[in-house]
């Protein structure tokens, strides 16, 4: 509640870090007045979307602020990724206990490599002193009537869950889980078998998962009109799933193993699946940060996904069926199905 | 960074206060999907801003909740009012320590109740747990090509500030003074020849000023077209119009007071005047949180500006003029002219 007049030390900071001098990609204004100015092509919608991150609560303070910076703006660009929509533009909040110059420029380099990546523009702004947390508002376009919705999903529908050759769901949560144990925070994993420096090793290639994660922005894109309905992970899958089906009005079974190759397991960390398959469906099902799209299709499109898949390189798959029957189900291996209890990752738990 | 699943008590804490039943105004698609979806109207540009409002920096944290949510939403609508723009809608994104839900009830209050007036709609949010903060990104309406921007100003220009017949500019900061003094924060201002209960009654009347800020937003839209310049007044006017001045590529000279009423002394808080003309200048330049309009219109433009005041039930003080000169220069009444040296609230001071 400091009042007094001083030096505009905030404003430079902006220009000094966050003020490009190449010309704006996709807005009619940017940074530097009261406020932005986007316009939509003809026949465009915006999506928009917001999402905070806290330090010691979505990222240890202590990271590296690049990849503080990265994180920021690509769990925003995950949720135009569910919805089918192209990058355009973005805002930032930015709240620091100081004016930090070797953090701020390593924040703004990582957060803008990611923008450029996506050609996303930087068009406003604010910068407040106060504990560390990042608000970023994120704008994309898409055509009218084609924005993937949670809610277009049908009884039948195959669910498929995206990941990259070498990842898979819950490789963040291990990455976590292993990071919490290093600072005395969380007893360790069940990784008694790997040697301390095996475990370091799948640390270092597991943080990258946690802390640079890749919003999967063109299979979104490719999947309009081919889903059904579309989420990004975020909170964990089973917790995000629920809202798919909730919006829909449909139940799920998921599979755990099929002997086709089907299920869960395909697509869990490659890392857990050495623990075994129990804690890899565990995880897979419970780990937060893994910016996947979950998504459902009707059996006709699996040519045009697996068409998809090559275009993006990424293998997308295909873990359960949509139910008439209300609830989420796991099918194991035996072909016994239980009711999955847990929820997804609430920030006010 | 806790991740393990819980109850989804954060979705039921958002879907209780926040979800109305009455449908979107503006908005193709609302809360509940991983975007909103906003169509602006052919011909129509996005006005976009946003704001961060920390607590016991931009507010005091045991304020009315009430009070936090209107203002935190009338700061971004000043902005929207300093485009010219019409407000269609927000994103909230809320840090709190606790779902503590009478604080969260009185809180939406206080926010929706205004977003209503403006015909505002909530289209997205998001919430988190962690020190109390809040940032706002609001979305306005301006025809293509008429926004107001800071950087129309011309030489000759007059330079106008609006404020309500009763009020003026300093009123909050005064406000934040006599608060700040009853909480033992600061030594209390020089109001010795009021009465305790005297002085209890002006904080009464100015703490509405500082909490419950107004912003210009029909003013902005009807000056399109006859103001050549424009910027809210969050920083306090000494600062604010300096980045008028440089986009502009303009000096200015702002008067105390002239013989014919025209002059800073004039849009100077009542209260404050009662002070003495000093002091009420001091804090007419000085003063954050004003959230008036201040803008510049060419001479040919009077007549307009007074039928605007009429229509909005304004006024519009003429406090000064744009120079061909760089720099800011107060005038005072005995025709001196000094630079005015202060800056505006700088939040990394």
């Amino acid at each position: 509640m400091s009042s007094s007049p001083t030096a505009a030390g905030e404003f430079s900071l902006i220009a000094r870090h966050f003020q490009r001098r190449q010309p704006l990609r996709h807005a009619a204004l940017g940074l530097g007045d009261d406020c932005a100015l986007l316009q939509p092509l003809p026949g465009e919608q915006l999506a928009i979307s917001t999402d905070t991150l806290v330090a010691d609560r979505h990222f240890f303070a202590d990271a590296d602020p690049a990849a503080i910076g990265h994180k920021a703006l690509a769990v925003n660009l995950s949720d135009l990724a569910a919805m089918g929509a192209q990058p355009l533009a973005f805002t930032l909040a930015l709240t620091l206990p100081a004016a930090d110059e070797p953090w701020l420029a390593a924040f703004a380099h990582g957060l803008l490599a990611l923008a450029d990546a996506h050609g996303c523009d930087l068009i406003g702004g604010d910068t407040t002193r106060g504990p560390l947390s990042l608000t970023i508002t994120v704008f994309g376009s898409v055509p009218r009537e084609q924005a993937l919705l949670r809610s277009g999903a049908q009884a039948g529908d195959d669910i498929y869950v995206s990941h990259g050759a070498t990842q898979g769901l819950g490789d963040a949560l291990l990455a976590l889980h292993l990071l919490q144990a290093q600072k005395g925070q969380a007893p360790a994993p069940a990784l008694g078998y790997l040697s301390a420096s095996q475990q370091s090793a799948l640390l270092q290639t597991l943080q990258a998962r946690l802390e640079w994660p890749t919003p999967r922005v063109a299979l979104g894109q490719q999947l309009r009109g081919v889903a059904s309905a579309c989420i990004d992970l975020s909170d964990g899958l089973q917790g995000d799933i629920r809202h798919l089906l909730a919006a829909s009005g449909t139940g799920a079974t998921l599979w755990a193993q099929n002997p086709d190759g089907t299920g869960l397991l395909t697509a869990a960390s490659p890392s857990l699946r050495t623990l075994g398959d129990a804690a890899a469906i565990d995880y897979a099902l419970a780990g937060g940060d893994d910016y996947e799209l979950l998504f459902t299709a009707a059996p006709a499109q699996r040519a045009a996904l697996h068409a998809i898949a090559n275009r993006t390189h990424l293998a997308l798959a295909r873990i359960g069926q949509m139910d008439a029957a209300p609830g989420l189900r796991l099918q194991h291996a035996n072909g016994q199905a239980e009711a999955v209890a847990g929820k997804g990752y609430d920030h006010f738990s």
